[in-house]
């Protein structure tokens, strides 16, 4: 008789044994006081300060997107009632989808419930519809496109990541016919750094190769109107399919790509994911509109953000901590140690209160794991201040390595994903 | 050089040369006048009469969840603000995972973005963790199920629809110590009858397999405390791992697993499509808690729509209409040809401002083309008198065949997906 229960325990009991079983820390936001969250310890309520958000704009606790959410819910009701197709269309979606579109100068967008739907089935359905299609996917792509790559179900190569050299090498060996899709992101969540986007823009338009680019980690953040690293080196034009998130610096729920008329119909059309799923409420679609149509035009949390960003940095490494150099908002402190890390991790909150959750393997490579920072807009001097104070005091307790000039680490492999 | 443009728009030509192009209409939701709606048709806003939603009990406009939504986005903000591990944990979140384990009378329960991301990685996982597992799965499975039982990658094998000895048959072929997951619905969305969960307990149990039954269509409004149709039949404790969604009857977003501590911390643990992913808003696990919570005790949606689908049935029959006989609240009228049942929508809506999607390949099976009509507690016998009529109208002018003595189709394959 086969033992169910013994399976599932056993696979718990490795995780554990291996140091990467993980606790989630039960939060609750406050919002309009972001980035000050209660936490519910074992001991009970406790505030903290969130320094691990994705919310990376603080735009979840925007006036203005909780009014259209709120609105949207009371006009039209908490639900969509339905799939896309099956009278879950509604008006919300149709202009969010009007207002991406615009964002990225594209025909036209297409929202998902995720962005990790929006790379699983969007790959997938895009590299189906092209006859024998080769994938090119960067080794350190988001599990959402290895995902996406694996359902496509067609041939794939990995590029090192970031490296034009191999990606040219790859292109050049394919035959000049084939078809080939080129995937990536802008910004990579952990070790924060920026893909050359013009000079892959030009490799695909010397062998002829589509591009698939994930901006899920730079828009709302970069360029002069929030629509990313691509808008902001002037190649948005140049790139096919842009993918992204309304959950992050959007600060609410949902993915999207903008791309061509004929792209966007194909995807709409056969995405499995995208058919067969009840279609995103209207109070999330009008509260991700509200933001996005905000962050077109202020450029004050962008500001802001830069500002907390930089200063967080410096207080960082002139306390001799080993932060990851990075072009971007995502400031990494590298511990290397999956126990150390978890530890540091805890007293940050225990005793700091302070909440950085630990980044471990599989999320980054094993020897690299790290505190992943993401300073906000809402993250003033003092709060700087305090977290430095609070690292430095925990850096000493656990005798971790100092150090200031790390390198991006870009060990890992394609079995191994960014996030979560 | 190969034409990317031109594959994408090939492809759309072949879809509309099939008839199985499809045009959303766009809609707008009014709270508080469900089944009315405005249709933002080409000529202009137009009142239209909504006989197609999902939002079964029209529970998406019930004060209570609205209320719940906008009270915590008020507080909490309008997203998680991150994945479940990287501070994307909220306790409402918390508590709408509590009520669903208790819903089913199970140890835990996880919350996925969707149904359709809790099948798909939900059965992938569970079954990659069971070595050499062989999946058995129900030719009509949805299209989620399915995309869940191939991302497992295991060996699998399709029982014919609802057949209890073709499930025995393979399951008494398979080796009695490997492991065996059988995979099935209770309520099939397009034909809405109902699968035989006591005797599929009963095989489950002499041959030692594991039961993973999605309740989609059924929760909120079978059993008495609408925790579906296993509640309903005494069976819910027998069934290891049941999925449900809350964008269907409880009227939000959202999908869930609810079943024991170890499989619940084993998916949590190693299901990509919930690791990597942002957490549902804390407004929208709010809103599906207050739907849960009152229909947990109130017994009057369920009554409102026995009533209203008993009505329409009789009323539909009584005229003639080729009404597919169910035991659910699902009322599928059939027309048996694609162009036909565009023709007849288009009609019902253009001039009868009555709003029902036609249901045509690869939803249903060709020759099976229907219209899907679903009366909620909010369709009173003015709206089904009037629906009945215009129903009769369109079948004279379309020439439709009538007859009243049909039986369930079930010659679809598993390549045909159910929904959207
Ligand atoms: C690069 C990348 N793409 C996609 C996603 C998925 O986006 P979402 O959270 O909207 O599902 C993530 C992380 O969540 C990510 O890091
Ligand atoms: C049987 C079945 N399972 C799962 C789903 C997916 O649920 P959701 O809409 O929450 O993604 C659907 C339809 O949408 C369905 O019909």
């Amino acid at each position: 008789m086969f033992d169910y229960n013994g399976s599932f325990q056993s696979a718990i009991a490795a995780l554990k044994r291996e140091r990467r079983y993980r606790m989630f820390a039960d939060l609750e936001r406050k919002a309009g006081q972001f980035p000050h969250a209660l936490w519910n310890s074992p001991s009970g309520k406790r505030n903290v300060v969130v320094w691990c958000s994705n919310d990376y704009l603080g735009m979840g606790q925007h006036p203005k997107v909780i009014e259209a959410m709120c609105a949207a819910a009371r006009t039209m009701g908490a639900g969509a009632g339905g799939t896309r197709n099956i009278s879950g269309t509604n008006r919300a979606l149709v202009k969010l989808e009007d207002e991406l579109a615009d964002l990225h100068g594209k025909e036209a967008a297409l929202v998902f419930t995720s962005g990790y739907v929006s790379n699983h089935t969007g790959i997938a359905t895009i590299a189906k519809l092209l006859p024998n299609c080769l994938i090119l996917s960067d080794a350190l792509n988001h599990n959402s496109m290895i995902e996406g790559v694996r359902a496509a179900g067609c041939a794939r190569q990995i590029w090192r990541h970031n490296d034009l050299e191999h990606l040219e090498e790859l292109l050049s060996r394919a035959a000049p016919d084939r078809p080939k899709l080129i995937v990536f992101e802008s910004v990579y969540s952990m070790d924060g750094d920026i893909a050359p986007l013009e000079a892959i823009c030009d490799l695909a338009e010397r062998y002829n190769a589509m591009t698939y680019l994930d901006e899920v980690h730079a828009v709302g953040m970069y360029g002069p109107r929030g629509a990313g690293i691509a808008e902001q080196e002037g190649v948005m034009a140049r790139i096919d399919v842009i993918e992204g998130t309304l959950a992050k610096a959007f600060g609410t729920l949902g993915g999207y790509i903008a791309a061509s008329d004929a792209v966007v119909d194909a995807v709409r059309s056969h995405a499995p994911g995208f058919i067969f799923t009840t279609a995103l409420p209207p109070a999330v679609a009008a509260a991700a509109t509200a933001s996005i149509a905000h962050l077109k035009t202020s450029g004050a949390e962008r500001a802001g953000q830069r500002t907390a960003v930089a200063a967080t940095k410096a207080a960082l490494r002139k306390a001799g901590l080993p932060v990851l150099a990075t072009e971007t908002h995502i400031v990494p402190v590298m511990v290397g140690d999956p126990d150390l890390c978890k530890r540091a991790s805890d007293i940050l909150l225990d005793r700091h209160g302070i909440y950085i959750q630990p980044i471990n393997y599989p999320t980054v490579a094993r020897g690299t794991e790290r505190l992943r920072i993401t300073p906000t807009p809402a993250h003033d001097i003092r709060l700087i201040q305090q977290l430095t104070d609070a690292m430095i005091s925990v850096w000493q307790e656990l005798d971790l390595p100092l150090g200031t000039d790390n390198e991006p680490v870009q060990h890992r492999t394609q079995t191994i994903a960014a996030g979560g």
